[in-house]
């Protein structure tokens, strides 16, 4: 039953945060997503304006080699939960050690850091996954001079097209800087903020008809739902026009005029988002005003049918009684046509209320 | 049935963005409204103090010799669906590619960026068509030196009014350069928004009558679709105010001082704008709670004829009841004026009740 | 009824402006207000401190000769609807033609402009007629080196005490200059917006003591009107403290620094009032809970009644019932006292009713 | 009967005040307070770290004597209505009539002003008064080089700590100047609030208590009129800490370093009194949710009642009456056992009725 | 029963604190939490690189000898009811009255003040009891050139992790100075607040489970509680954001560098903290308004069952009745079968209104 379902959760449960870490100094390097076991898996893109080469290094030299590569490498570790690898990577790019622990922590708040040589983000990717279910999947981006270092929790989905510009040499993307692709990186989470909107307005909707026709508490339940998840995305999203519009008035000599050009228009997205966001907010209110206002007419509706059967029936009862009276002398009961009259009687009775009710909009 | 129309959306639906723009590079320009199929129109009116030509171009290149007009050109482009024109047109005007991503997408939030040579801006017209909806026709303005590129979704009709004061040389716009146009054109939209409130100010003063009287579910609905239709609005209105302010900061040699002071005007338009959806938003929520509280008086009514009636008629069904008991020995049935006695007692309990309900002040 | 009235508007209806305007270049002057047919009457107080003449030019070359006063003049120009003269007059005294647009306006927003040579301000008057409702009348100033002009739509009421003062040579308004006349009236107005306040604080405590006594529907009403009284109030006030507080930081010569001391004391009303009038929103917001929790607490009265009665004949009736069968063999029906033995058992069930119901506190 | 007493009034009535001083001059010193009639007394202590000395000057020169004095003096004018006094007094110390305006203005809105040579202060006390209702008592406060000017309305109840200081000799007060002085008043004034939340605590506190047990509408009236008072209490109290902090941050020569440090304190306390008091506005505004849920469970209770009462005696009440007709061929009629089946089944129908509404969680 | 527990309070009584303090210089030391009676008890941490050492030592002397040690100090004054012990070693150790002042004011707001040679903070440690309850600690913190001077009211459990990593030389924390000690203290209050976070979540997560299923009054009071223990929760933790910003801008040399890598870590998880403070609020208030529609609901569910049987019964007992008339003449009772017609009619009406309710969905 659908009752009795938990609620998916906005806040993700710190305890096993708490315990693991309680204790541990801090810069101390702790995977706080679900373990998944398996080892992380590295897969590197390099390229210029005329090469592009993919591989899949197998051990860290190889991977360390790209830091500083003569052309623009994009290494993207996929798979978070090897602590001591990520640590290994991490070292090997001369990464500041609290980088390290919110590239793993995945309840790390976006932000944007600048450090010297390199600028750090961490973001929250979402997207739909098969079941419809909205995947909020971590992602930290280290952009360096000739090389963006990728962190993510699972095979990417949000990516593909920044892969598929690259290896078809479609769009600029190819003839720019480390910085261009960190801004593509960033761009392509941002746009795909849009298919979770749309996502949640498919829901707004559906429950907005729904809510009209059928206000049962499964509705309100789902409009509560609605709610909570509107909450859960603003949480993640909301921070991310303020780290954008920092990003460009930042005069750190990574991000290029050129650059920040683009970056204005993925600040309008994000502000287009976060506004949306809002609205979505106010529109769930509504429905669960909405909701109320039924209930409150579906409970009107119940009491005007009781108080017309009541209204009706009860006199009529009444007087019904009183000619079951046994009373030895009740005149009425002698005449010859008075159970005739007694019909009209009540037919009379009948008719008057129904015109009453009638009058007063109540049928 | 009312009910079940759906709702009409605040927020586009993105997914064809999304799906067609997923993996595109950003600055690819695709056209996110309705498909409509026809080509674009190019409509051009050229003039200065003392002459006023007005043509239809035929080819891009009769048109982009008005990019440097040795008088002042307003070159209006009716019809955004033709993608492959508009990027002709934006290339020979020197535009950048992220600004025709603008000019045909229609979800483009209200925006003025500066460019070297240029401003462009992207605006919603909004207006009342035919069949009283509101239409939110999207529009692209750039301008140059002594040439406005006006690019519009449909046959204009906001900018009648700065035709006609071309035309027929009323006012100072034919004395004035280019900004004077671009401000007198933006003028026109904001004023227009005038249109759109006073709209929505009868949809709501036409609730406000109907809700004391019949407050049905039809009600609420419509109470709760101008409660979206001020959110809708607001969000293309709301951005215009800081544009604007920003606009009259900049020193940007391409708006003069003069054109500033009328700019100034404008503020204060859309200052009283943003303040008047302000309060239809509080308006339209003080209609929900009327409606609530009247819901809750119906109810109330409902209930108190209940209550009446039954409270009057179970207490005499109930003494009816006594003597239609069939005891051997019952002393008042055999009373010769037992059944008028009878009646005494009932038309007492029935006086005594209606004194006591009419002290309740519920007759 | 007084259910039918149409409530008063917030928002002045904009579709004449917008129908009389559509189409006009910005800076045309166009009268909002009612328009009252009757001719402008120029009133003309010229004053220092030992003379004192007041007349009522015909012409308007008379009137323009105050423009540059040996003494200091105030020009009272009362009724805006003559448009042609307002245009003359505005003219004579070298206004933009964008103020003399906002002189008539009776729809614009209260600002503070400075120009060159004059400083420009429009207000609303608020105050209580003799029929006890509140008058916005529309007020526009303009302050210049030796001379205020002053376009007022009534014949005034707010400004009588200044004018006494000078008359009277009471205070030191005959001892300063024409910035202190302009502070003096804006102080007039803005201290008759305490009249209004007081207007409004008598309607909410009549409404709270009714609210408690007889919460009818057209109390709720009463308390909506309230509402948006205060948001119309609200409107035309709000803006007034940022625009005294502007003009005490302006750096403009016009402006002495003897009058920003008064202009201060200005400052502090306003910030009271818009303190007083944020307190009368949540006050008359209160009112509306108040309201539904009476009619809750109401609903919940019927209730009880209708469960009470209903709880206490029902079963009664059940068992009066039960002695009006047929059946042959109902011993009870044969015992002598049978019929006292039933009332004894009727009277025993009422009392423990009525028991059960006083523990409840139901009675 | 407390429903119908007049609810204590936030906003004073200005009506008074509007009509004493309508036409009157800015800068008329015109007192606000209930007139007392009686006269003002002047109670003035003069310190050093060694001597100190109380009296009562009858003269006006004597007091004025104090202006400067070779100590500290703290001159203490208790009792506003006389305004000649008043009036007097204010010229002798040389203050600007407008100051003498606010000094008599009981509904003057707490202010810190800086004038040349002294700092000048409005506030109000609140206190506890013996019939536990809060007094708010109007006081100004003028702090020159050696002298501390303190005009109050009644017989002084927070000051009493700092007057022990200084005859007591007890902690820094006597080694101190004047902005001392003025501080530990400022700070005496600050620590009452605490008092006057505590005591609106404990009101909270109650309500909280009985809005479970008795929901009457009594309790939603208090609850409405502590959400008042809160109001009334955060309007008076709000603008101090900005005050204090503007103080910290002027560079008046009146205000030593030291002093500063001690300031500081007194702004945490007032931030901390901020924040209290919006917390006393969520939890009353929480308090009156509390109330409508209450009321809408004690609806459902007697709706419960109702609905059992009624399930189970109405089918029983329409079997009774079956066997009440009066059909010749009713067969059940002759059973020898027919009652008694009548009540077996008449059992069976109320065991099952019971059990239903068991399951349903109704009994 | 659960409904008279009184709720905990948000907001510490003050009435002893007023009691206590009124009338004493500001300045003056005063403890504010429950008196405890036992002496206060001293723990010292010696330590540097190579070497390190505990001890408690006894007398005064002993203390303030680690004021200036050669290596780092961490002094533990635990217990805060001794004042005369605070008092001697805050003078000691060269402390400001003030400063001693909030030292034992367990009401103080969150704060860190910077003097000369030293930086103070007060905050607020939470955790979870043993009995599941949130325990408010008050904590003082002073951090000077090479040592921190830290005052606690219980033996802690808070500062277990930094103690155990300083004896155990995991991290960096041997290696540093006094600033990180105090940063390290700082980081475990505020990551223990997470803990906290957690404890609400889960109540919250309960109650969002029991409102659906059993939304009986006591779920309504929990609900408030909650809300309550959010308001209460914030009070304290919402400052600690600022005030870790603040330190982060700070010039002061106390603090270095690289310190302020980690602090800033330490701000964002405060920023991370008041986001979800702000999420639970809303959470809290969600599930109060789905407690009313659920309330609403059930009022609904027994509304129907009212109705339907009333609209049933009712009926059918009016028919009953007609037939239990004593009229001479009435001829369906002479009908042989009429008995069973009546059964007839009575099942057809039945079974036509449970068609009725079952189309109108209330079965």
């Amino acid at each position: 039953m659908a009752r009795r379902k938990p609620l998916s959760k906005i806040i993700p449960k710190r305890k096993s945060k708490f315990h693991k870490k309680k204790g541990k100094a801090p810069g101390t390097i702790t995977y706080m997503g679900k373990r998944e076991g398996g080892a992380s898996v590295v897969n590197i893109l390099e390229y210029n304006e005329s090469s592009f080469k993919e591989h899949t290094p197998g051990n860290i030299d190889e991977i360390a080699a790209h830091k500083d590569p003569p052309e623009i490498s994009w290494v993207d570790v996929i798979g978070l939960s090897d602590e001591i690898f990520i640590d290994k990577v991490g070292k090997r790019f001369g990464l500041n050690p609290l980088v390290l622990e919110d590239v793993v922590d995945t309840n790390q708040r976006p932000k944007i850091d600048e450090y010297e040589g390199y600028i750090f983000g961490v973001f929250k990717m979402l997207y739909i996954n098969e079941e419809q279910q909205i995947v909020y999947e971590h992602v930290a981006m280290v952009m360096m001079e000739n090389c963006v270092l990728v962190f993510q929790e699972l095979e990417d989905d949000v990516f593909k097209g920044v892969r598929n510009r690259i290896t078809s040499k479609s769009g600029r993307i190819r003839t720019r800087g480390a910085d261009y692709l960190f801004f593509a990186l960033l761009d392509a989470i941002v746009d795909n903020y849009f298919e979770v909107l749309e996502h949640l307005n498919e829901k707004i909707e559906r429950l907005e008809e729904v809510v009209y026709d059928h206000p049962t508490p499964e509705v309100a339940q789902q409009i509560q739902e609605v709610k909570k998840e509107v909450l859960k995305i603003r949480r993640w999203i909301f921070p991310v026009k303020e780290l954008i519009s920092r990003l460009i008035d930042s005069e750190n000599e990574l991000v290029t005029k050129d650059t920040k050009v683009f970056l204005r228009d993925a600040l309008d997205h994000s502000l287009e988002i976060n506004e949306s966001i809002q609205i979505y907010r106010e529109m769930s209110m509504s429905l669960m005003e909405m909701y109320m206002s039924n209930m409150s007419n579906k409970m009107n509706e119940v009491m005007k049918v009781l108080t017309i059967m009541a209204s009706i029936f009860i006199p009529l009862t009444f007087v019904a009684g009183i000619y079951g009276m046994n009373f030895e002398h009740i005149p009425e009961l002698q005449w010859e046509y008075g159970y005739y009259y007694f019909w009209g009687l009540m037919i009379t009775l009948f008719i008057g209320m129904m015109i009453y009710f009638k009058r007063k909009h109540w049928l």
